[in-house]
């Protein structure tokens, strides 16, 4: 079965009570657990014990941990990592808190990923008998679940390359030079049938570029925007729609500069998607589909 | 990787032409094919050949098609059918229009289901070359796919068995006499991240209760509502909430008495999904989440 | 200038507190007194010290108040009113509580109308000063505000004609025989540029078919009808679309039996908007555009 | 009763071909009448001749009409204006087509005002008898009607004294220099229950900012940008929402560069609306609420 999906996102951040006030008041993720200096937050709709890990020490990416779906596709894929030619080691019991064993790789972009099978569950906020469509109490923009991250790669073809052969990803989406090309400048890969579990750019290694979390639809971003305005957080752009995914969107930053995202709407895939082409005088339009232009911060920050 | 999606429902219908203005015009799906007395449908945003068809000769269901990833996978679930003890035969090239090599099943509760791994591409509305989100020129409701379809069984827990073991779905939700029971009355059944692709609830074999489409959010429910009363469309129930998957809905019938559903919302399922458990005195809240209760004709009426 | 709105509904419930459970925390307007056996409640964005009143002894109205702009109107129209043949009465300053001085008059239909100018005002919950969109801290439904009432009149004809020629109101829209006839079965009016803020059918006199507030949007109906299903409110339809005003609506009753309804959407009106015409055969649709029929409870019961 | 509310827009453009295709096709407007070089166009829910006239010159505006309830208000106003120091002057019937006997005014800021009590009525598109809730066939963004819109003056204390003194405007919110100061800088007025029918900002005299057009909700903000994307319409800003008015907002170009905006939501006027009061070291929220500041060329772009 192998990957089943992006599990949880490990951030470094410059003071934890305010990226608890952030994530857990205005995001309104739940703290479920605070260990040996890492917070750990899940959004009201995971079950899961965390979809976001959170430790001092600046700003960017620790690693990214995915979930897979036996112990034998953890021993299948720690294989076929080391055959790809990474380094690849076990991370024993208890190491991680909350998960299991786990399979700990350093990507050729220098990004580290952990697969694991086994991770403590909580269950949901609505739990799992006759349940309400969705909890009371929830604070701030109330985010369901984690949904995707981008990162950046100088060499995101070789990374695509790593993710579509050897993790069995799909793309839904990539931005070529031009049409038919089979140069990939940027990809966006699923396992799930949503656009994308994890997406690629060209830039800096091991770098972040965001992480996001999903919301309902069009109407939740506006509230959510509504938040971010009353608590001050730092809108980098939208509400709008992306091109790419056809989602709809604001990205926004932590109080630590790692950027967020809230994700909605986009469509639906499978393993026979038809794959889609953004040639790279049309970016601007499937980055930010109503401007149809990249702003400049859009390519230049990262954390 | 096994069965990929629900790919199409063939239906009977009264008569052809009024039909076409219900699928066509109403719902907006796209008339791709007419062959032999068979009328084939698309929604914008699929790119196979077809997901309903039609042929004239009453109403209920002729056969579901559910597509696989390969040809080993038509293979494999051909011979897991036979095992389970079904009457299998295979379907050769042209024998289903636009369909390749299939694997025909009758199933326990007497519906005929059509594996199959190949169709005619014919590509969504928008393209794989810089998209725009949506195409112009949509008619009624313009509903972009199908999304799931529910069937009547006298033994819902046996097709459940039947769609666990050998189709390899997960059960998203299920109802049960008491919370914790093991007797299934009925289920909801995945293979993608949708709440179900497929579900089954007691009631007369070989019955159809309905097939449903998929619509982008509650907004457009609203707009579907007012296009079905503008064209003397007969709706059942809604638009309102399910309790059991969470999504929007309302419940319609085509000129020939078969129940379509147009469906929005919902969360993600994943293999690891905790099943939920609806408990039969809560059902009417499950399956109407406002009122709280069943109305007579959504367990009476199927086709 | 005349009437400004309607004010307050003063309605009779079997329980304040249960009344205040409803009102309070699933409709989520804020209880500003508690005076001598009647309870005050504003929305969130009303500056009026009250738009509802309730009191025990059963259900039904007591009285509607309308505000107007100016003594010069209270005088001008207790004149008027009493030349239309009605008992008139002036309510002395702290006779109703919170108010100024008032004219109060019978209706030719029995209902009891206070026309007042005056009233403590406390203000929304943003303030004046550079105000954010919405307040923290909603409960339930969260409504912003009463919108319009309902009420039966054995002759509304009548009621309809004191309306306009006394109180200036303007007819949005009416149900006729047939069309073009002068005969008016019911009648919904306006001062302001909503589509009403009274409307008029046929029935018993003195009685309330339903006092309704008003929700931003269509994805606000959906919410609150998810706090009525938490809440155990009974519903009574929707949600769903009028034909008539154009807009979206749940009907549901108090704990007592008063049909509430939560409204939004509906077009703009003028003093010279195009007066519509709903002929009886098509009332159904009128009503309730998606079903295109009444339900009987909707037409019998009043309280 | 005096004015009833802004009737028309007439403004400047390059090329009547080119913005007939953004009024008509993009924004959807009806095209009713093109008359000595003039184009008249009406939203499908407005039943005057028009509410948007262009003649080509270049950019800005040439004129605004508020209609106004009789013969009397005209003869009064007409008074009113003139006392107020404006040169003011009859404006024959026939001389403006379709539109009846008119007093025109220059204003204090150099802007042209008409008001008028009568124009030829053409209906909506959805008629007055049994009507549905919107019409078929629409273009574009569809939109339903003028809404409002914003002019600058070198002195907008002054222009503001006109409006609430001669044309008896309310004040809805207004921009000062610090709270509780007399000053105004900018000025939000309603002759309706809308948050504004025309608003006023320091700027140049006689330029036009934007007028705005009206749209149902959030939702259809989304889809008006959608299709400023595929017509390549210029997005200025949005979608987002303002904290003044707290209505949702897009702001857009022609393709002479007058400014245009589609606008939703909102509060509820009255006359006796609380003043709100931004003061300045807060405008860039008041104006933007999700960004909370100002960009460049909403302030030093006009026509």
């Amino acid at each position: 079965m192998g990957v089943i999906r992006l599990g949880y996102v490990h951030a470094k951040v410059n003071d934890l009570s305010e990226a608890t006030r952030h994530y857990g008041e205005t995001l309104g993720l739940q703290l479920t657990d605070s260990v040996d200096g890492k917070s750990y937050f899940k959004g009201w709709d995971e079950w899961d014990h965390h979809s976001v890990v959170l430790e001092e020490g600046g700003s960017g990416l620790v690693k990214m941990g995915f979930k897979v779906s036996s112990d034998e596709d953890l021993d299948h894929l720690e294989n076929q990592m080391a055959a790809f030619g990474l380094t690849v080691r076990r991370v024993h019991r208890k190491e991680e808190h909350a998960v299991g064993e786990a399979v700990e790789a350093i990507l050729p972009s220098g990004h580290v990923m952990q697969l694991y099978r086994e991770i403590e569950v909580l269950g949901t906020s609505v739990g799992t008998v006759n349940p309400d469509p969705w909890p009371d109490g929830l604070l701030g923009i109330g985010a369901p679940r984690l949904d995707h991250l981008l990162i950046t790669a100088e060499d995101p073809a070789l990374l695509t390359r790593f993710f579509t052969e050897v993790l069995e990803f799909n793309i839904s989406e990539k931005v070529v030079p031009e049409a038919g090309s089979n140069q990939i400048l940027a990809s966006w890969l699923f396992r799930t049938n949503t656009p994308h579990d994890i997406a690629i750019i060209g830039g800096p290694d091991a770098k972040l570029h965001h992480f996001a979390f999903a919301l309902d639809d069009w109407k939740e971003l506006l509230r959510a925007a509504d938040v971010m305005s009353k608590t001050r957080t730092s809108i980098d752009i939208g509400p709008t729609r992306h091109g790419i995914t056809r989602g709809e969107t604001i990205y926004f930053f932590d109080p630590s500069g790692n950027r967020n995202e809230v994700f909605a709407g986009g469509y639906i895939t499978y393993p026979d998607f038809p794959c889609i082409e953004w040639t790279v005088e049309q970016l601007g339009t499937g980055i930010f589909y109503h401007n149809r232009e990249l702003n400049e911060a859009f390519t230049s920050v990262v954390s």
